[in-house]
């Protein structure tokens, strides 16, 4: 399998974590260590893998369901570096209602043995005519 | 100089080419490939060097003066590839009046020679009550 297979790979097993809120498989994406990074939408830079996983925590605990569906995806590799871009379209459920919202999304990994373990996630809106809120 | 050193020095050459809206400084930072990109706050992604240069060129247009402060400053390298995660507060001031916005910046750099060069930037709005907008 080429790097550039492997890394769009470990993209995909995140996006399945976030689709089932499953915090375990959450886990399995993130390298754990206290440099890695996150940037919600709308939300300031979190940063060592505890504060991280405590905003999926999070997420997962506010949201009933998520439907995420994943376009304009390119994939870079760079030596034990790769990222992925891609374009979110997000549905979500709350207790009050649901929201669906464009997101552009940069997905930073880094080698280490075999795998391609995720250590940044950066994802902004994308203001779209089509956003809605429906409460 | 150890790498973090340089990395950041390429970082502050990103935003005093900003700051003074000199595209020939800009182009100097920037890596000139195909594969580059660039997320502007509320965008969605530009791909390849023209695609990037081209919106530096209309923002630099369309604004007459701009200060960046920045802040919450981090870097991380490995091997070749660094990046660094910073808090930019820009005000712009536009024929029609000026604005202030805090954005969360990712700047990805790769080392080509000594030299690190910005491979991706990727801007998203932080919401701030101070956010102002004076026309």
């Amino acid at each position: 399998m080429k790097p550039e297979e492997r890394v769009l790979s470990a993209n995909q097993q995140f996006y399945v974590a976030l689709e089932l809120l499953d915090l375990d498989a959450m886990d399995a994406v993130w390298l754990h260590e206290g440099w890695v990074t996150c940037v919600h939408p709308g939300w300031e830079l979190l940063e060592g893998w505890e504060e991280v996983r405590e905003s999926w925590r999070r997420i997962f605990e506010n949201t009933q369901r998520m439907k995420v569906e994943i376009s304009n995806v390119s994939v870079r590799v760079e030596n034990s570096t790769a990222w992925v871009h891609c374009v979110e379209q997000v549905t979500s459920s709350f207790a009050t209602g649901f929201s669906t919202a464009w997101v552009q999304a940069t997905n930073l990994f880094v080698k280490r043995g075999e795998g391609w373990m995720m250590v940044h996630h950066h994802a902004s809106p994308i203001p779209r005519d089509e956003d809605q809120t429906v409460q």
